[in-house]
């Protein structure tokens, strides 16, 4: 199969993507706000969270009647500046969209706002909520829990939270926005499935069998026979504290929430939802936007000026190298490989939409 | 020199550090403050931020001028739950304790409450701010910069970030309390100071010199040479995700509160303050606090009765083990190493206290 890609723009991806899931059942604005999300994951780079996740992930799932496209998401709001809210089984994007909103505006209103979800599906990748908050001159949050457990318990044969990735914005002035998005293991479980594709082994360091051997072998069964290794690798390298926020992100979604942290919902096999937490905090109720924006361009430019190791052309925060990846794949187009281009041609005719990338 | 250690009396200890601190000009209230958390640190095992301290470090410092000890720290309110305060120098226990009690009182009114804070100095462990928001049904988060830059940046010959510690502390029920408390570095300064001391080895992954390669030799100066590796360490195991979140903890606590990332003070040499972010988030604001805890003590023991590697006694969360010694230490007291002995009865002898451990 070749494996050159294919430039798409971006404007049509997104409409191409809101058709298909109109077709699919959603409403036209949940589906909106859902193409949105997904093309600008793929602006971003990160293209293992974006469209190629639209057919054979959310729309199939749909199909499946594992998603609710017409959810009836509730909120629980007990306070101000807080809330728990129910997500009606509906799509990650759909529901992460609704919950962040709901933190900004209580951020608005007294300076912080934090909402934990229940209930809900794949939403994509974090960053896509947390910079939600960027426009609002607001620092945002977002992390989520998964559907199964897959990274490895320090002291065990056995993995105990899932790859619990946790991303934060924080909006700069003239310099790109900081953007933290990781997963709190090692690498996230795209990595592993990217070298399985390739065909290629994986480094001593990202996943371990259950004797605690590494793998270097990706199509090993790493999920049940191990598991990938928390960020920080072995104890003596600080595994415990990737462990540690992996666990701390599965209270803040699943336990806060309401739901259950995830090493329990494998018991009940009928739970195959996700939960998150958002949060917005609101600069100005700190100090002026202005002075802060000029002190986070600050902070870039030094990093920037920083001597470089042999073979390094720039030093960037986190997030800057995606921002410059997004100038280039607005102006150019997104990059799509082979295999999602065929993935979408075969959704187009399912769905009865024409193919028009 | 002896190395076996002493066990003293946890109450006894703290009215000797509360007398040493008034002696050297601190109010009674804030000596006690200081006191309370400098034992509570050790009660906890964690021998590197408690009384061992308590002579070479703050006592030193104050005498010197380097710290306030009679702060007056002002509170810039701008929203219901956030606010900036500037602790006018004084010793961080201080400043960090009445900063995190602001937090609560504000997580009480609107259910989340954040402070971040500039011009304090070090604050000893993360955890005792953490910690606060227990008795209070919080989930409590606290974290600092440094006074300098220690962790080396991705694909840079020199340090960034110092090693800027975060700490996250929820309540259980039965269980231990979730207390997560670490440097976003593979490992804090202090464990490079204790391979210094006894004249061993450090692993490979903990430090690099300035062309990336290992540093194992604790005596060279990792410092100025070199730095230590965020967590995660090489960029193929992640270490871009540490230094991510070591800049971002410098973002909360050094940007948002006014005064500056670390690595911009570096070039101001009379800055030598760091800064502070503390929060608290009301448990029954999100869901009933019993329903809470109780999923909190059944994700533990699930921990608990996972299958454990060969030589492995127990899995514990976060913050467990801590738990474990702490009940030993408040029965038995706590092993004060020779060294440590020796600095508070010198200290007794320099403040003309008596010296009764």
């Amino acid at each position: 199969m070749a494996t050159e890609r294919t430039r798409v723009d971006a404007e049509k991806l997104i409409k191409f993507s809101m058709k298909a899931l109109q077709r699919a059942g959603m409403p036209e604005e949940d589906a909106q706000i859902t193409a949105y999300l997904l093309v600008a994951t793929d602006l971003r780079g990160v293209d293992s969270h974006g469209v190629a996740h639209l057919a054979s992930f959310y729309v199939s799932d749909i199909k499946e009647g594992l998603i609710n496209v017409k959810p009836e998401m509730r909120v629980f709001n007990q306070a101000p500046s807080t809330a728990t809210m129910d997500g009606d089984q509906g799509l990650g994007f759909v529901v992460g969209h609704r919950a962040m909103m709901e933190a900004i505006h209580r951020a608005e209103k007294t300076g912080s706002g934090f909402i934990a979800v229940r209930n809900s599906n794949h939403f994509g990748a974090a960053a896509c909520y947390a910079m939600m908050a960027l426009e609002h001159d607001m620092i945002g949050i977002a992390m989520t829990n998964g559907l199964t457990t897959s990274v490895m318990t320090p002291g065990s044969t056995k993995p105990a939270v899932d790859t619990n990735p946790l991303a934060v914005a924080v909006p700069a002035g003239k310099k790109p926005p900081f953007v933290l998005d990781m997963a709190t293991s090692v690498v996230a479980y795209g990595k592993l499935e990217i070298a399985q594709r390739e065909g290629k082994s994986i480094p001593e360091g990202w996943a371990i069998d259950k004797e605690g051997k590494p793998i270097t072998d990706p199509t090993e069964r790493v999920i049940g026979e191990g598991g990938l290794l928390p960020l920080g690798g072995t104890p003596t390298l600080g595994g415990y504290k990737g462990f540690g926020l992996g666990v701390l992100v599965d209270i803040l979604c699943g336990v806060l929430s309401g739901s259950s942290a995830s090493i329990l919902k494998e018991s009940i096999p009928a739970a195959k939802t996700t939960d998150h937490f958002f949060g917005a905090l609101r600069i100005d109720s700190f100090l002026p936007v202005e002075n802060f924006k000029k002190s986070m361009d600050e902070m870039i430019e030094a990093f920037e000026a920083l001597p470089k190791l042999p073979g390094v052309k720039k030093i960037y925060a986190a997030g800057g190298y995606e921002t410059e990846i997004e100038k280039d794949r607005k102006a150019n187009g997104i990059p799509l490989h082979p295999k999602v281009i065929q993935e979408l041609q075969e959704l187009a005719k399912e769905v009865g939409i024409e193919y028009d990338l």
